[in-house]
């Protein structure tokens, strides 16, 4: 749990960038938002259940039956609820009447479902409306101390399954990839992560052509490429890393040259990131390696996504973006090839970005030699 | 995987729903929604990925890492692609003027994330937006005979494990709940399950007073009423049980009256259902027989909820809702009384509203004893 000097000092930053942009409030709904300024944590739900935060003071709206559970995960004081036999709009009314909201600017959860942020604006038909992340996405890109702790032992976790499973050698031939992605789940757990970060990708032969393929039926080959994606929850935060693994047998002189391009794309990415250099650049250096080695239309995806409370959030390091890196922004470098009906290819890695340049999370065999 | 014929069926019926209402589009984002009407499913993700459904045909907006994934779940033949290096909302412009759409009325899913919502709001500035639901929970909420089949099997799988865990007894003293609820995610995985349909409960002792408390490290005492709540999925569709067991010793007076309170109410609520009824008649004969036993304040929550491709869905069993139960109806009847610092109890069954009355789909034991 974090602690709550911790969440007393993100939620002052929160009331003073509202203030600085002269909003009425920040609306979270369950996701990683409210997470990060309340340190109550739950699964989006169908019940409405908001936290505002102003450029004054801040409130969570709730059912009833999570009143408790708040009071213990979050120090914020002030819990308003409503029961199941009451129409929650009507706290919404008392809400913004008692917050004095409603005709200037609200900004919203990013992920907040289309069913609540209706009732945001059929309650406050005069306010407008903008995204959370507008604000919010600022404060968490720059990880702590805590949160790289975190992150750095997710990262461990996944090292530590990646090397159990590149070891299982001829063992894996005939497995399932949903046997094989099994496996992997029960021992991440085991090494002591919590839960799967993503549903874990097997991508065996013609199915690691897919890049979000997850796991099927199909029996795992011998001189099969296979695409391991993976990571688990620590503390909150999770791990993603990706090999691409031959578990037994000889693969393709076309598979080694498309292994020895992905992995040089993916240094190149690494070598490039640190700080005061933009996003794309990261994403210009791997992918030109790929171009030279004639693989650039194969590569179908962006270099990486910052990693932090979601898997997936800024900095996004596609071609296009300027953001400039800064120390303890956290991202991943995964460039991939995918040739449709053959094989694919993906190494990733998360990064931090330090004072000096960047340093790698994950430090486990990135070749595809089982052992 | 769902036949094409049953989602073109579905489709089908979406299209004419639409130009019944005479909208101009339903908008679907991954989400239940999406994988009923076209058979694909995914995690929501941050990149823009929508199925458009209008009068005449539909159409899907999708990163170009999925193009592939999508042909092969979906009978849905046009798929038109942004790649990772391009502004999505391009693309969402040219398919407004390909449909012709954005000066009627466009139903966005209601899980739809508000970052796509505002995106949607400003390619069409001059649609006005509703929610898919109102169009889609009638088509989905009766429930025919191949996703019957699956809520049957998932909660067989619910009462099986159920048992298995009750025969723990004696052995299930000192465990964590952690600990517990990790055997029960192994044996559901076991009994032919696909992951858990959500967190696994285990609130033992005063924990089970908190409706929504997952599981921590408290260690499971002689004598602790233990609520267990989970289950597994099938074929894309969700178990949900709960039972509330004492695994050794000897459980207070208090909480002897307490369960056979819920117990007679759970009863009742189940008693109660049937085609024509209304839904909040089944809260009221579950929350009378509490109110009765002088636990009226303890039953903190609505009777229950459908289930079907989402664990929550309509219909909704709670004091207000008039809406008329129809054969084919799936919902949980699970009242709690809820004890705060002592304990508490809910016991959970999920029913299919039949022709001549409802019919359980759970039926391992109720009782409290371990044995």
């Amino acid at each position: 749990m974090t602690e709550s000097s911790v969440i007393e000092n993100r939620l002052e930053r929160a009331r003073e960038a509202a203030a600085e942009r002269d909003l009425e409030a920040l609306v979270c709904f369950p996701s990683s938002n409210l997470t990060y300024l309340s340190g109550f944590e739950d699964e989006p739900m169908e019940r409405h259940l908001f936290l505002f935060v102003t450029p004054e003071r801040e409130l969570f709206v709730a059912p009833e039956m999570y009143d408790h559970q708040i009071r213990d995960a979050s120090p914020v004081e002030d819990v308003r609820t409503w029961s199941d036999d009451e129409d929650p709009t009507r706290l919404l009314e008392a809400v913004g009447d008692d917050l004095d909201i409603g005709s200037g600017r609200l900004l919203v959860d990013d992920r907040m479902w289309a069913l609540f942020t209706q009732d945001l604006r059929s309650t406050f038909p005069d306010a407008s409306f903008g995204l959370a992340g507008e604000v919010l996405s600022d404060l968490r890109i720059r990880k702590d101390e805590a949160e790289l702790e975190a992150l750095r032992e997710a990262a461990r976790i996944s090292d530590h399954v990646s090397e159990q499973i590149r070891a299982l050698a001829g063992e894996a031939i005939g497995m399932t990839e949903a046997e094989l992605a099994a496996e992997i789940d029960r021992r991440l757990e085991d090494a002591g992560g919590s839960g799967v970060s993503f549903e874990t990708v097997v991508g065996s032969g013609p199915n690691g052509a897919r890049p979000h393929h997850r796991h099927g039926d199909r029996e795992i080959e011998s001189g099969d490429p296979v695409v391991l994606d993976f990571g688990t929850w620590v503390e909150g935060y999770p791990g993603d890393q990706t090999r691409t693994v031959v578990f037994d047998g000889e693969p393709s002189e076309r598979f080694l040259d498309v292994h020895e391009a992905v992995l040089e794309a993916h240094n190149a990415g690494v070598e490039a990131a640190g700080p005061g250099v933009e996003a794309r650049e990261v994403d210009r250096a791997a992918r030109q390696v790929l171009e030279e080695r004639g693989y650039g239309d194969e590569f179908i995806h962006r270099t990486g996504h910052g990693v932090g409370l979601d898997v997936h959030e800024p900095p996004y390091i596609t071609s296009e973006n300027a953001r400039k890196l800064e120390p303890g922004m956290v991202f991943s470098v995964e460039p991939g090839v995918y040739l449709e009906g053959e094989f694919g290819v993906r190494i990733e890695d998360l990064v931090v970005v330090t004072d000096g340049g960047c340093e790698r999370l994950n430090d486990s065999p990135r070749g595809w030699q089982s052992l």
